[in-house]
């Protein structure tokens, strides 16, 4: 992408309406605008960001067998009624009522619209175990919206829902959401940790909250210091081997690690002093297993092999997708603005042109460019007529990973300046090479 | 995917409500579940096509130079009230109150959206031109929803906003939407006629739609024989040529081509007889010119290289992407199913295993699944204990091009049966070379 050709509002302005900096540099590198109280659209530069998280998630989900399909956004009351949430849930459901008085709503989460489709299609116990999931915008009318995406009204959440015939298996579809994840916060750069966590309005009794460490965490945590170093790394995780899956997720959440909802003193004195670790966190998903509770609300069974029929056993399973590039900000910034990670960033490499107009200086930049982008790379390419402190600045906030900058001086002795945006390391290199050298980079990345 | 792991909910049935094939099909077929009227659940297999689709909408969009961005679907009514338009709308409009009281709404288009975000951020001319679009769930409250998804209340849909800075550039940007609508049509497998159209609550005075001619089509149509047979083709469309861009519109629309909004007798009957024709069509997709209308009511200017103020132009573009999905089928079906082209079949290529269980043909089909998978193709294999007979009808229905049949005989004589879908040719093939056969046959369209 050229700049000259983009739309990317820019702002040196700290805006004083966002308190925490994830919000800040979304608005300020041109990412989103809000729209309404807690409503944000998402212009070109933080849809690319969020539509990238969004594949990692999808892929991730699929390795662990789910499987991938879109629940509407409006959904009926009637539906509610027969589990009992409409009348529970109170202000926080956006409730609609439609041109012939039909009582409907936004959906704020979706158990009750899987649980129907389940029940509509699924009779026999041989069609288990089953998985599905969609990512879809969902709205939690906030009372105080607030901190940007992160804690706004319309959000965007990727919800599977889990269908087993007994305890063990549903453990079992537990445990692939966990660890699938824990696969899936790697991946973008992020170290989740998983923490005992209350059941809220979902239900149940079985749950875990995924949280990124973060100073500006809404969430107080306190774990056992021994969590922060437990990785998958490249390890492959094998989703049918149900042992394996369960020593993964044992070796994840055997440490202790809760939120504030769930600490228990008591227990948290017994760790050696030194692990007592209290700290701010982010949550970026959850995961619950509550057996048959809408199951047996609305009548959600499948027939034995022997002809009796038995309540099929759920859970829910949620990431915050849009969240999570507001996650990803407050875990990857520094004073000059974002430093995303590879997994996600929204251009690869941005190239910087010191001389626009210069016929060689041009000549050069488009070679790296055209270069760039047959590799399957996306670069952003300043080409405006601007200052270098200004264009630099800019790719400074909005966190490119490889910056390469092409001027006179280099042209003249036949080497580019290529810098690292996180460790802010410079290399020269040939001309000729700085495009494998981006290659090689992002190989993994793309 | 093996079919034993999906999530297919098949059925030999004709839904008594479903008016339409399409609608019939996709019910049948197990793409969609009602769960309100007028309001649907993509499952798996239908949510697989929707996002084919959307990927050649988001292709065709970013080759024209548009950029792609992200509006929410609620909306503050206080810009609906700067146009005009919120008491203007009526009861399509689906009005929602929030918990503090404020008047909001479930988007049906985005003009007063879009307007905000350009004033916001775009000052001058030198900007411009700038093209901003969307994929993104719009809801219309119908009075009679029917014909399935393709006359909905929540639907998908691609609408794109043009700004420039005067009526010439204005009619560009116009002629970049028509041509790459064109492209989008024709990669999916349409033959959409460009149509001169009413201009609706959009506003404006210059519009065309795009009609797919289908029997079942829900509007009368009229043109001249002849626009049927002109085809963009591989024809390279160069979006920076503008006079080239004109004439290619200009072939387009140069011929009678009218729906019954628009129809004007005396100029139809001035074609010589047998290129009248009277048919019916599918709406598919609609653009707009209309200048100032919303810039003005919404003070969205511009400032000039002599310092002066000019309201911006501007035009809209829609694309219903879910509505595709629906006209897709209308145009591709016979008596059995479904038939969907290359470009948008939820799986590539169909194997069925005459014997499961046996270890030999367990393993040829294994092997061909291996290598279709490897290729980055999607074959969807029916595992299933289950008559031939059952497999064949089920593949048929769902559409899936090809059928890869692995059976007794064949695996004696080492040939394997591969069928096309559309025109039911069968070829028998060594088992080696099954594979490298498929994939040919998506060259292009993977």
């Amino acid at each position: 992408m050229r700049l000259t050709n983009y739309f990317l509002p820019i702002s040196k302005e700290v805006p004083t309406d966002a308190q925490i900096v994830s919000h800040q540099l979304m608005l300020r590198s041109g990412m989103i605008k809000q729209s309404a109280s807690g409503i944000y659209s998402w212009l070109p530069l933080g849809l690319k960001v969020l539509q990238r998280v969004e594949k990692v998630v999808h892929e991730e989900q699929q390795k662990a067998g789910h499987l991938p399909m879109l629940m509407p956004t409006i959904q009926p009351a009637e539906l509610w009624r027969e589990s009992g949430r409409y009348e529970d849930y109170g202000k926080e459901m956006l409730r609609i009522t439609d041109r012939h008085e039909r009582e409907m709503l936004y959906g704020p989460t979706n158990e009750e619209l899987i649980t129907d489709i389940f029940r509509s299609f699924i009779k026999s116990y041989k069609e288990l175990p089953k998985t599905l999931y969609h990512i879809q915008w969902k709205f939690r009318d906030e009372v105080r919206p607030r901190f940007g995406i992160m804690r706004g009204r319309e959000f965007l959440m990727k919800d599977g829902y889990s269908f087993d015939i007994d305890r063990p298996m549903a453990i079992n579809a537990y445990n692939r959401h966990l660890v699938s994840y824990l696969k899936t916060y790697e991946r973008l750069g992020l170290q989740a940790i998983p923490m005992r966590a209350d059941t809220g309005p979902i239900g149940g009794d079985y749950s875990h909250e995924f949280l990124v460490l973060a100073k500006t965490g809404e969430s107080k945590v306190f774990y056992d210091g021994a969590s922060q170093h437990i990785k998958l790394g490249n390890e492959y995780v094998d989703y049918e081997d149900v042992g394996g899956l369960q020593r993964t997720v044992d070796r994840f959440t055997e440490n202790y690690a809760r939120t504030e909802e769930t600490h228990d003193l008591s227990l948290f004195n017994q760790l050696p002093e030194e692990r007592q670790v209290e700290a701010r966190g982010i949550e970026v998903g959850q995961i619950f297993y509550f057996g048959t509770k809408y199951s047996e609300a609305m009548d959600a069974t499948v027939t034995l092999a022997d002809g009796s029929k038995k309540l099929v056993e759920m859970g829910s399973h949620g990431i915050g997708v849009s969240r999570l590039v507001g996650a990803l900000i407050e875990a990857h910034h520094d004073e000059d603005g974002i430093v995303w990670p590879k997994a996600v960033t929204p251009f690869h490499v941005a190239i910087v042109n010191l001389k626009q107009g210069d016929t060689e200086i041009d000549k050069v930049c488009e070679q790296i460019y055209t270069g760039i982008t047959a590799a399957g790379l996306d670069p952003l390419y300043d080409d405006r007529e601007e200052r270098a402190g200004a264009k630099f600045a800019t790719m400074d906030l909005i966190g490119i990973p490889l910056r390469v900058t092409v001027g006179p001086r280099g042209i003249r002795e036949g080497m580019i300046e290529v810098r690292c945006r996180s460790t802010r390391t410079v290399k020269e290199l040939p001309i000729n090479s700085v495009v494998d050298y981006c290659i090689e980079e992002f190989r993994g990345f793309e």
